[in-house]
């Protein structure tokens, strides 16, 4: 979901990047991990994905005042099974470990035809899709997924017992990566926030209001914590099997190994799949032509590229308060 | 989707294996290719998956009459990256090629920790939970995931462009494994078929009727061919990245590269992964245990599991009509 509202003033990218990576090295970041992970924020807004961008750079300095987030530390390899290997992500942070999982993947896929690295005690990758774009930029085809804390009921209950479980396919195309990122929830946590802020509608029922009816209230759902599942059983379904594969294949925690409480979220598991680049001319650009050709379908992934082009022109779009508040920090 | 009704009687698994078998050795098939045909259409009934087993044999017959099918055909690598292989189907039957395709996929995760085939040429693979419990039944975390004709609008359009694309997932378990098997459209065609044979409605909303609104009416959605995919713009997005996959993994065919006919569905293109088993003890009970605490929700193939012990006991239920038509075959 990308917004753009009334709220958002635009800023140069490198003066975020500058700004955030400033106050990250202030907190026992290395300059070049600073950077690295300023510029994932950055992205996030640049390519229009504010829920995951620069709204959540203060509680990931929560995290690192918490300690839950430790910024030296890096993920290590632990087992090797030839092209499927498990790491620790030693709880650094999330992006900068996912960053590095998804590089050993496609080296992985180079070396096998398909590479996997699964991921334990890592921290929330912030915009999952990143790792998408990374693969694809570098020629390959990418699949990647996280495990969350439990912050969504599973059909058949009003209980968050399930994870809204971030899964990112990414092909790589000169004219454009098609990239897929998706929460299992029919709305992410940050775009319910975002839509109630704005007090905008959701476009389709994103969850379960206080009388038990499915409702276009993005601040009903914040308030019972129900949203909905894509496809109802089937999103909760697939959210099971993506937390079971990435706990399993880590040797990680699972969804219920973990508190249900945004700022102890730490120690996920996590799963990169990377795949060699395949020898078949023509067809992703023949398949992306089959949608246009309708005129109003897209292939996933356009969006961001439309989003980065008008940053590139215009500045990248931040909430005014939020930059308020990221530029203050400066002063700590 | 499960449905038992008044519609359906039971009978005995090894006869309906038996028959099918007659039929299909008849048909040209060897007698052990005959039965494990015969043996993947009566286990979907076992399972309660009646949408996608012996409904479907008449259409498979069809196939075979058409051509479409070459019952002695047999997959074929035609490339191999390590722990990637590429194998060509030949136009055999899609669930014997299926079949071959995760048991060699088990065979390169045992060798690499993870092992994927990507499968061109080949036919619909009927059942694909099939090829998730067979990698569970030999230990393995499978996944698996089939292109298909033009059968689902993407979201943004009334004109089915894309396919509803079904994807497995499997993990072991002891006492029942987990799987997953769900199409990317709220209902496939088998089960909208069903309910509306049967006169019921929809649980929730399955696709649009003539003015453009939801609807739970079954015959309303097969009548505008446009149901609804799982999630909205999501299980769309995952429909094009899934279709996407496939294709440039197997160098196969796309699904806009095949025409909008059931009768005519050929030459699809699959992808099966396989993990070695992984060392992780009780995490797969734990997480189910966390599941059915609440009471209501369940876990992926606890269902069929119970569909199994039902068949075991009283028969395999199996629709009247669709049983006295595939009798009347062995006349034939």
């Amino acid at each position: 979901m990308t917004l753009y509202s009334q709220y958002m003033i635009r800023i140069a990218y490198n003066e975020i990047v500058e700004v955030l990576s400033s106050i990250l090295e202030n907190r026992g970041f290395t300059s070049s991990r600073a950077r690295m992970s300023a510029e994932l924020f950055t992205d996030a807004n640049r390519d229009g994905v504010y829920s995951h961008g620069l709204d959540r750079f203060g509680r990931f300095l929560r995290y690192l005042s918490a300690g839950l987030v430790i910024p030296d530390a890096e993920p290590e390899r632990v087992w090797s099974g030839g092209a499927l290997e498990r790491w620790d992500g030693h709880s650094g942070p999330g992006s900068l470990n996912a960053h590095a999982a998804m590089a050993r993947a496609c080296e992985l896929a180079e070396a096998n035809g398909i590479g996997c690295v699964a991921l334990a005690n890592t921290n929330h990758w912030m915009r999952g899709g990143a790792y998408g774009w990374q693969a694809a930029d570098a020629g390959y085809l990418g699949i990647c997924w996280t495990n969350t804390m439990p912050n969504l009921p599973p059909w058949g209950s009003d209980k968050p017992l399930i994870g809204n479980n971030p899964l990112i396919i990414a092909v790589p195309r000169p004219d454009g990566h098609v990239v897929l990122d998706m929460a299992m929830s029919q709305f992410s946590y940050g775009a319910l926030s975002r839509y109630a802020k704005e007090g905008r509608e959701l476009p389709v029922p994103g969850g379960y209001d206080k009388n038990d009816r499915l409702t276009t209230d993005a601040a009903a759902v914040e308030s019972t914590g129900r949203p909905l599942p894509i496809g109802f059983w089937k999103g909760s379904g697939l959210s099971i099997l993506l937390d079971l594969l990435a706990a399993l294949l880590s040797g990680g925690r699972a969804v219920c190994d973990m508190p249900a409480d945004p700022d102890k979220e730490t120690g996920v598991s996590q799963v990169f799949i990377a795949f060699s680049p395949p020898d078949h001319p023509g067809l992703t650009d023949r398949v992306v032509a089959s949608l246009e050709a309708e005129g109003k379908a897209r292939y996933p992934g356009k969006g961001a590229l439309a989003h980065r082009e008008e940053s590139r022109i215009h500045g990248v779009a931040v909430d005014e308060e939020v930059w308020k508040d990221i530029k203050a920090l400066l002063k700590d």
